[in-house]
């Protein structure tokens, strides 16, 4: 494609959708593909710039988006509604633009943000379901959803979930607060989408380790507040395999 | 695993699930890899037996199974319940085995099927869908659902489907029985399910190809009879990619 250089600078918002199993989570890293190093080069493809793209947040290696968001700026005059056409004709096809909107010039697609959404898939089969592996957990003992939701209610709320965090983060606090835990089970597949204002370092998948424990009677559900207080990781669960997490939604 | 030899030949009947994505089919081809010669290897391994399984047909390369059914006969006397895990613990990720049962001295899992069940998928989103493009076709261009609906009832009977094949194949008769042709429509991902007492190379892909010539507005739902009576494969819609098609289930 071929896009006029202009002196007005555009800020522009992104959604994509990507399969993570083949990269190593969204952050640039020298010699291994990861989701902004495929987007930065196709968006130097298009617009012929060294355009370094904002990401919502780290994705883990594996972990999928069902509805990521992205925001960078350009002096190329690109017409909005030819970007998604343009970059998914230059993104390989586990990465999908869906869609690209100029956004005011204050957003950021990281700081903007005040909350996201997970889901994150359990495949509760005896034997895999092929079609789900490649975005969802084989777990394949007894799961008790009634224990697992009512487990997942005491995590609802503002607590300090640093027991929830796999260690080498840096944040300025440790407090997040969950806005709902919903778990469903349509045959063997188990649904857990988990709304928050903000997420640490493999949180998601601690509280669906610790939710698959509660789901297994390896703990009690009322144990759930005391686990969160003593704020000591080896209390909460397993930290659940990044290919059945996905992001579905993150909110401005 | 340690299976003891018997004198009594069992007739073991096997469901299996396979993403057929990196297989050339179900049928046994030197060099290539295909879902008989993966289970041939694995029989070979849990019975030390040297045996052909049998299938209930051939599957194209790339199509899928959710219920494949294949049967094979053995002198190991082998606990039926175990054979699946036995297998899955021999067999690649994307292949299967979800049951096992004795199956009577005369059953095959080729010549005493009576019918057979197949799901078409077509993603007919603007952009694909990165979690539904291994299994599905995507079609980016307006289907009229109803259109399809309209065009498919024409195929349900006893008709000879020649026109609906491709060459390269030999059989005794191309007449054929289409019991049901269901489609339905969930966000952007239409599934076509098929069911028949039988199908001649390709003819799923073809009718899938020629409904969507009708939902297209291509052909018209009206000319579908004289289609089929024309017996001409050039008047039917192109095959569809193999990608989008599952076996869902054998009848016996």
């Amino acid at each position: 494609m071929n896009f006029d250089e202009s002196n007005d600078i555009m800020n522009i918002r992104l959604t994509l959708q990507f399969d993570g199993t083949n990269y190593h989570g969204w952050q640039l890293q020298p010699g291994r593909p990861t989701i902004q190093g495929m987007l930065k080069d196709a968006l130097h493809k298009i617009t012929r710039e060294d355009i370094n793209p904002t990401g919502c947040g780290r994705t883990d290696a594996g972990v999928h988006a069902y509805e990521y968001t992205a925001s960078f700026r350009t002096n190329a005059s690109i017409p909005i509604d030819r970007i998604p056409f343009a970059l998914n004709a230059n993104l390989p096809e586990d990465i999908i633009c869906t869609g690209a909107a100029e956004a005011p010039d204050d957003f950021s697609a990281n700081s903007s943000a005040s909350g996201k959404c997970y889901r994150y898939t359990i495949d509760n089969g005896i034997f895999p379901d092929v079609f789900a592996s490649r975005f969802a957990w084989h777990y394949k003992y007894p799961l008790d959803i009634e224990s697992m939701q009512a487990a997942a209610e005491a995590f609802v709320g503002t607590h300090d979930f640093i027991g929830f965090a796999s260690s080498g983060f840096s944040v300025k606090t440790t407090v997040r607060t969950i806005y709902s835990i919903e778990i469903s089970k349509n045959n063997n597949i188990i649904t857990i989408d988990v709304a928050g204002n903000g997420f640490l370092y493999n949180m998601v998948r601690i509280i669906t380790g610790t939710l698959v424990y509660a789901g297994g009677g390896r703990i009690s559900p009322g144990s759930i507040p005391e686990i969160i207080l003593s704020r000591r990781r080896e209390n909460a669960g397993i930290t659940a395999p990044a290919k059945g997490l996905c992001l579905r939604q993150v909110f401005y």
